[in-house]
């Protein structure tokens, strides 16, 4: 099988995850790998390069694809420099810091006629590849809500995430791939509206909790929360991974953790406008709320996807000889992006921001 | 003990619960009972007057107090009639459908120099109290975040509930409440931005589920969320009653259920900017979110508030005898009805209002 030859640039978390991704990846080969920071460069495997500068990497002709995992600040600069050598690029999310620099990304590829897009290898993720296949699947009726959230106990960030100038905080570094996941979950949707609170909870410079509304035109509100100090002690549903609630006219479906488990949950009737029925709670009569009656709530299981990040590069591999397209498309991130300016907006101005 | 004597107008749901409260309260008698329809006077318990008529009620003078448990659009020219009675004034929430009835109201209550309260009772909700306790003692640090939510499965509702015309829908029967609980809560604070999303999911006339956002010039974002069609069968959580999340920078505290279970959760470090440290996940890497190592999260027993409902009654026996000021001020209650409004106008725009 043909090897796609990849160079990386960066080799701290994410470098050496591809590192190691790619050595395991049938039909690519690491070249060699290039760091700012030689000390970052002491554990690259074996039989592998060891770049003493970015320019070294780029001059190297057995160097066919860039793949860039410096900080996210670097991006729009790598990835012209690559364009410019004639490499073609994989570049990290977020793509770049602005729009501006994406455009000038766009432009400068495409004059140089290499092939560029993005990882946003979190599409491949067991749990979201399931809450949309519940979506699409249609069963839940129309749906009014979906709410994709994750919780963390450190309040903690990584190396330069803590650094606006660097490009950290979690609205880049997993608010990038939840919206991503939003808006590709429900691609003919327009987004409508964005009203969204961010916070630096315990971090000094970056934030480290957001809740993001988005109104779209299909009739779905999505909302995506993140925090990343966000406690309980309830462990029973993976409350420090992921979480997935969609909810429709037809029934709800659950998904908790990153290996998710979930059901499709429906009732056996609707709709009784029933008279003086009452149920008396700790809080006294209500006749909406309480415990449900024997019977009245079913389940089915979900159909659980099977999907592993491998999957980006075998779709970049396919696509690269051009046999499909690229899973991740330069126009939807560039969509993310204009997203995250709408929801840093909001979260500046405390005013919801019409997006589409 | 001196006797406050009630006429009680309604003998719904609402009705039935007052005159079963009142009956078992010190300090109270029912005289009699008002409704417009026969059939639901049958079973008034013996000993109390049937009056075939408001008006009957209004000129009987043993009557001191009316108490109001009529549909919701007939709120304000019964507080009017028996304001120009000369009858002090206890009327069910919402009340009023507008604040341009609750101004008239209140204009005519002053001008006939009669008491006038709402029976706000979910003030004395427990699960609510214990969360304002809790919000109160300051050892969450800053508060970030406030969530109270209420889920239910039938997606129904109940007798003129149904009906828009009559004041029907949730958010007139419990958003009232839940709005009043955040703004009674936090009571020196200014609501600045309010956001809505607001759903026939099942009804055809009336709201059934809703989510408000709202921010507060002390920093809180208070979220409301309330499903009638909301489902799930993790029942250890008491899905079906009431919910509460409070997240500060010094810890979180969490209740289930309308006689609430819940912790306060601490962590036993924060803020480390680790290095290169990683959790393996089944959706891959990462460094911020993953199950918690042993001895990470430590719990505390929350204040549990001891309170109920009879509160209401005990503080409004105190209020009429000048003892106290009476526990709901119609101030607060028109801030609520402004609030309802705001929150209407942003699910119908789509757009957030600015609220204080």
């Amino acid at each position: 099988m043909e090897e796609i030859r990849i160079g990386l640039i960066g080799h701290g978390f994410m470098g050496h995850e591809h590192e190691k991704m790619l050595t395991e990846t049938e039909g690519f080969r690491v070249v060699g790998i290039a760091d700012m920071d030689p000390k970052q460069l002491e554990d690259v495997k074996e039989g592998l390069k060891r770049y003493t500068s970015n320019e070294e990497l780029f001059r190297d002709p057995e160097v066919q694809v860039v793949l860039i995992a410096a900080n996210n600040n670097q991006h729009h600069d790598l990835v012209l420099q690559a364009a410019r050598a004639g490499k073609d690029i994989i570049c990290e999310k977020p793509v770049a810091m602005s729009l501006e620099e994406l455009d000038d990304m766009v432009r400068v590829t495409k004059a140089c006629g290499v092939k560029f897009t993005v990882h946003h290898q979190r599409r491949l993720d067991r749990d979201f590849r399931t809450a949309k296949e519940i979506f699409d699947q249609g069963s839940l009726g129309e749906v009014y809500t979906i709410k994709s959230s994750l919780y963390g106990f450190n309040g903690n960030m990584h190396d330069w995430h803590v650094q606006i100038s660097e490009g950290g905080g979690m609205l880049y570094d997993w608010g990038v791939h939840l919206l991503d996941q939003i808006l590709w979950m429900m691609p003919g949707a327009k987004l409508t509206s964005v009203y969204a609170d961010i916070r630096n909870v315990i971090n000094f410079e970056v934030d480290d909790y957001f809740k993001i509304l988005m109104r779209f035109d299909n009739h779905v509100t999505a909302e995506v929360e993140l925090g990343t100090y966000f406690l309980t002690d309830k462990m029973h549903d993976k409350w420090f991974e992921r979480h997935w609630f969609i909810g429709g006219n037809q029934g709800s479906a659950y998904l908790d953790g990153f290996a998710p488990e979930g059901k499709i949950v429906r009732t056996a009737g609707l709709l009784k406008n029933v008279g003086g029925e009452r149920t008396m709670t700790a809080a006294g009569p209500t006749r909406s709320f309480g415990p449900p009656p024997e019977g009245k709530i079913l389940t089915e299981p979900v159909p659980l996807a099977d999907t592993t990040h491998k999957g980006f590069f075998e779709n970049y591999r396919r696509a690269y000889f051009g046999e499909e397209e690229f899973l991740v498309q330069i126009p939807e991130t560039r969509r993310v992006l204009a997203l995250m300016d709408a929801v840093r907006e909001s979260g500046r101005t405390g005013e919801s921001v019409r997006f589409e």
